[in-house]
């Protein structure tokens, strides 16, 4: 029966699936590395096709690969890129920890699929090679960790930083909104001054802000590949310009400004640049996780918990209390923030152990990586959707909160000294007291001065409880 | 057309996919959270539909549940469990914290199977209703802890423990073979006093076994269930002994010895146990980090690195290098062990911020714990069959590193005591002489002495330097 | 001046100053590594002196030492044990990866007192010299780990265990005062059905007396000791029953059950048991975490949050907000729980690192858990007496959050089934309607049966809302 | 006996040491907070006089503050700024996670001083009050933080960009030196195809000089202060231009370009800009583990190991291998790399869970990121001195084993084909011969054109392979 083919290469003979382009290192590696069921995403094998449509490209140009050739290897690497030829990708992330079977494995699904386009059979190795033609001027160890700066840059440009500006547009929206509505704030969770309803969602929409802002800070690292320095940093057996045609043709096609990385021994024996990009989204998980826990702790009740805000049903419902609405997005986001800071431990742990010309941790940092930069992404969308856009001010219960609270004591501070200000406080909850009536029961305030000096409205912002 | 059906609950109608035998919250569910494609393994699943079947045969057997409907309820459970319904559970990871979902998922399909089982159309709620029949006595917030401590320990017990037996055996294996091979010792990464290679692997091998003692001792909390605290810990709706027949029941089924924890209390609103497994895990992941590093390390040449070891080459090799061979299951190996420790962190924050009668974090800390489980259950059998099995000594090379090492000065110190003893070394080492004729010139000890005193057979154990 | 007296060594001379009892090696580290602030806290510094002193006496013993020097090295290394000689150990946490210089800096402060002791004058290095006699039979390389695991144990047994059973009390007794107040319980932070206030102080204690039950689990590796493997594991140049008398003279002096390690090259190679131990710690910070972040939910207000528990005001307030009453105590117990996280990081990647015969991350090692074990056990004292005893419930928030809650129709559900209980409270919500009345009014419970079934009373216990 | 002064404030009295400045607050919170023996470090004390003396001065200049007044307390700041009251700040970094009690710490030292300065009792409370006076216009709740950022920055500016400055002209210069040296690469710590000694120490310069890079990248938001925000973000209290006035005064007096947080409530209810620092550092750090880890390996040896680079022997030796010689600097610097990844971690936790205007973490964020960058600025100044410009090549070995490598194969693929090349490697390595005869036997390349096309020297660049 003809369901497998056998291909043969310098280390030997291999049965492989019919029907598959892979070829033998990688058929070799899916019975070497059993392990987990991770594999890598769109993203990554994607980056894998643009990377060797622009080396044949570049290769061609350069005079190092000629068009006959050229042409079928960018055909077959552009299916890469499209998508379709996913299932010929079969190796899992725990493989070699220079990416060099997935590397491999794009060198042998695109010669066989070129030469099956040149109308040889599959495992001919010819006229294109898997080496010679589709590696042309390249190594594992140059071409995985560059694959690796392209799926990180479109995942953070393409994916990362609009989402965040769609959670950030939301957020500003109901900071706009809600300006006049005016609340207790809330210090230590203990009942504090007034804020507005805005003002608490200007300062999470802040934080979105700055986290994009922290993201483009991360792009001239990110977008410096070290294409070109082949096997261990030299740039051994590529043609002297292959790294800077190699950026241009890439740039064009991608659409972000990719640049050779002046010092590729930098670029393959160190991942910094994904450490340092995963630092911030470690930043990012962080601003998502308080940002999420406070519109929890604002939703809670209905009855018995802060009541400010009114948190979207959703139509999902507990399994055993009819009818209780949970703050579900908000636990959607908290569990990615929690996973995005396991990622950062990973991915330190795994760029802090680079050996000398090679880092060999390569697949477990990209994989951290996309799976934080799409984690955090889709959160955003789902919780500015789900969560921020349908929430809903409880108004009663705002006003009657900031009523109650003592701590509107605080603005007479400059008027009679914080001593007298903490004896009204202490008066009022012992004796269970306005502070209008303790105040005057104590002689130290007028009620009218009382009226006049202790106004919410003045007190969401500087300078008003100096004057008048 | 009809490939969807219209289902209806207390909170509203929505169509679903004809095909698929789950409901309404299930549907809603898959909407609301488009977050990634991180889905549970289907360990999860399995403890899903153990659980189920357990549940169900309970009640019966408590008399809340009649024979008619237990009887479908547990076929459908069962099929579940056989992995035969793992597409109807289509919910990600990042969904309601508390598994809700995907606990109410487990009841859709539960009920619509059993009411096809009974002649009642899908989406028809009855004679078996999700709610009143297949979670009877049950909530999601002590259903779904107790489906994480079933996959979990049947992971520990079932995978991960084997496998570490396998680790354990191969690494012994070699610790006996190699007994009688004296090699230079490292500390500091530099030349040392001799040890066997033997005594190498044997250190290994402890630290396996040691860690399959560690996992040992965290079984006890890992069996304690918190099932029958049903909403809030209080068991409020089940029958006084639900938890404990359930226990039993389970324990037949799945021949561990589960038992109904004490406290549901905190079973329910912690889930300590996951951290301390986890960090069990972050143990073993240690170790095993350790013990692909050094044998990378004596792996390292073939001819400028410690070369003692010779390391498979398994058919792979670098995609410019020629013939290269490389330390990949090592590789593979420490990206796991990254992974393992980065979930350590994730699981210990998503622990940490449990709040009051429910930790919100389950999802993400039982697909932490079981990716932790599988991944270092599968490279520790890849490694020992792939790498540790394959291993050779490379005698020649170890004989040669033995013979020239300057340490071996320190078997002297007892005789001559230590000052001189680095007179001796010193002067080797300076001079570029052997540590014999180094000794003689400077009249410490005779050459007879020497040869008595210095002998590497006499110092891979206590004692025999003493002597004699 | 005589402020100095110069000593030499086999590696040349150095100025030392004259009032210190250490010698070259110690002086030339402390010149080497200028780095930080952090030392050794006491608990090493006492194991240093306990170590020392069952060096010498076995070797006594074994005939390895004579009586008239290992006298007075024993004299020397107590008073190392008892903190008289803190001044003379300069160095930081930041050396030598071995602790090497940490011990020879103990031998010779120890040769050079012992000296004096004998008549002669610092710096002559005899009759006790610090290699031949202070660390005769022994290397730092088991002799810090030893160190390591006495300071550890101490820590454990001495300091944690106890001040988590103080803690474990107070809770405890909190359980048992408060088992009478019924009260709603919360999951999502949303209202759910109700729990005790004991019931929530006994899930608490739960998790402490289950804290201190792991960290016995740890404690037969955590006496399991390297001593006698000297250099690199093997137990080259020391006395064949060097580790066995050892042990046993250490056990009797700390009275703690310490044992050889069987296997050396683990205990010194690896120190996967201190990674284990702070895994646990890891496990009881995230626990600590959580009780101090629920007693914080339950005390916030006084009038606009949940307000259930008066957090006790100890005297501090706000700078600005007069008469402020914040749960201090609670910070600190989570921002201590934070620092044991991070050292879990540290701890684990100082573990893993680990090369070949030597781990030489000791220090870092060693710091950081003693850092965990000392910051827990404080704060779990300062909480319990600070905080957990000086909480008093709010009876009267309690009893009015409890009669408006909604959830309470989930005791509905065993009799009219969980569809219409939805729809009981979503008609008392959307109407403003009590329970009661809704129920009524949808004709689905009669006055008088609502009052029969719905009873919180009955509902913080399983079985009761099933009869009747 | 006059050894207490006993001072009074509205919450009560207490006996506070009579030499001691602080007062009622900071008393209180010395024995309420009696956990562990860390404290802020001098930077952050400096910080804090810093701060104080600019709110002095900015309230002067806005007419909030008397002259009579503001001198005395600047006087007394200024104290404070110098490191003259260093003992009158007693409280430990495990105290309110707002730092409110080292704000009043502050308050108190200040007010007691400056009144002191003024002929008044300590203790009196006037003419300057500490919260009316010298917490004028403030809160614990922005300044505490914007101490933070004060400290922070000058960490960063004032340390660790300096430092790092030192570590990396250190390797800049060995890179020039010793770019002549060539040498054998290494990847997957195999042989690989030669580098040159110049371009290793240039690849680790480069991610030093990228580390200073990603600092400077930060600086905007450690610049930008929460000052002015109050109580809760709002600015209740203050003069409307207080923080511009205020940011003016200290980025002259500090010399660093402080400006105000537009959005306050960001600033004081989250510290993503520490997180995000904490994440650079973090990177910095896993750089440093790299470079010391890679120069440990090139140092392993002197004679088993690789042995191309000669480590410094400084004196330090192992107690029982006499005149042994270990990288000890590189273990410095690995263990304060794991000590920084912990930090990370703490840090990170810390920095995600601040609620609602106020995060509580805010004395154990600052204390990890000024131990984080003082720790490596320390060690990279150390690692510059005692190791990177005292290490030496060993030339003799570095010629060795490059002329035996068989990697010098891959120079053959452009000329013969990658199959081809493969099969001279493995009879080379088979057959014990050099790779010019096994090229010569299998008749694949005469020796001249071996001679011609296999030369090292060009092999460490692009482009000279493929040409002549």
């Amino acid at each position: 029966m003809a369901d497998t083919r056998t291909e043969t290469d310098s280390l030997g003979s291999i049965d492989i699936a019919a029907v598959r382009y892979w070829g033998p290192q990688t058929e070799r590696a899916r019975r070497l590395f059993r392990i987990g069921s991770e594999h890598f995403p769109p993203l990554l094998i994607r980056a894998v096709g643009l990377h060797k449509w622009a080396c044949a490209e570049a290769n061609e140009r350069l005079g190092e690969l000629p068009a006959e050739l050229a042409g079928p290897i960018r055909e077959a690497a552009q299916e890469i890129a499209d998508g379709r030829r996913d299932a010929d990708f079969p190796l899992p992330v725990w493989q070699t920890g220079s990416g060099t079977q997935t590397n491999m494995n794009a060198n042998e699904v695109i010669s066989n699929r070129a030469n099956e386009l040149l109308g040889s059979p599959l495992g001919s190795r010819k006229p294109v090679h898997p080496n010679d033609h589709v590696n042309r001027g390249q190594s594992s160890n140059d071409n995985f960790p560059t694959m690796m700066h392209i799926a990180a840059a479109e995942a953070v440009e393409g994916r990362l930083i609009p989402a965040l500006g769609v959670l950030h547009a939301a957020l500003w929206r109901r900071s706009e909104e809600w300006a006049d509505i005016i609340k207790i704030g809330r210090t230590h969770l203990m009942d504090a001054v007034p804020v507005t309803l805005g003002q608490e969602f200007g300062g999470w929409a802040r934080q979105v802000e700055l986290g994009i802002e922290r993201l483009r800070g991360v792009m001239p690292r990110l977008l410096s590949v070290p294409q070109g320095g082949t096997a261990v940093g030299t740039g051994l057996n590529r043609h002297a310009d292959f790294d800077t045609v190699f950026c241009q043709i890439l740039a064009e096609r991608a659409g972000l400004a990719f640049t050779p990385n002046p010092n590729k021994f930098e670029g393959m024996g160190a991942h910094d640049a994904f450490v340092e990009l995963q630092g911030v989204m470690n930043t990012i998980a962080v601003s998502l996780n308080k940002i999420a826990n406070d519109i929890r702790l604002l939703g809670s009740g209905p009855r018995s918990g802060f009541a400010e805000l009114v948190v979207p049903a959703a139509g999902l419902s507990s399994s055993i209390m009819p009818g209780k609405t949970n703050p579900t997005q908000s636990e959607a986001m908290t569990m990615v923030a929690a996973q995005v800071m396991g990622n950062t431990t990973t991915v330190t742990v795994a760029g802090a152990q680079g050996h000398l010309e090679l880092n060999v941790f390569k697949p477990v940092i990209i994989f951290a990586v996309l799976q934080s930069a799409t984690l955090l992404a889709d959160v955003a969308e789902s919780f500015a959707e789900h969560m921020v856009l349908k929430l809903e001010p409880n108004r009663e219960r705002i006003a009657e909160n900031l009523a109650k609270s003592l701590m509107l004591v605080t603005a007479l501070n400059p008027r009679i000294g914080y001593d007298k200000a903490v004896a009204i406080g202490k008066k009022a909850l012992a004796e269970n007291l306005t502070l209008r009536d303790a105040a005057e029961k104590l002689g130290f305030v007028t009620p009218e001065d009382f009226d006049r000096w202790v106004r919410p409205e003045d007190m969401v912002a500087p300078g008003a409880t100096l004057d008048g």
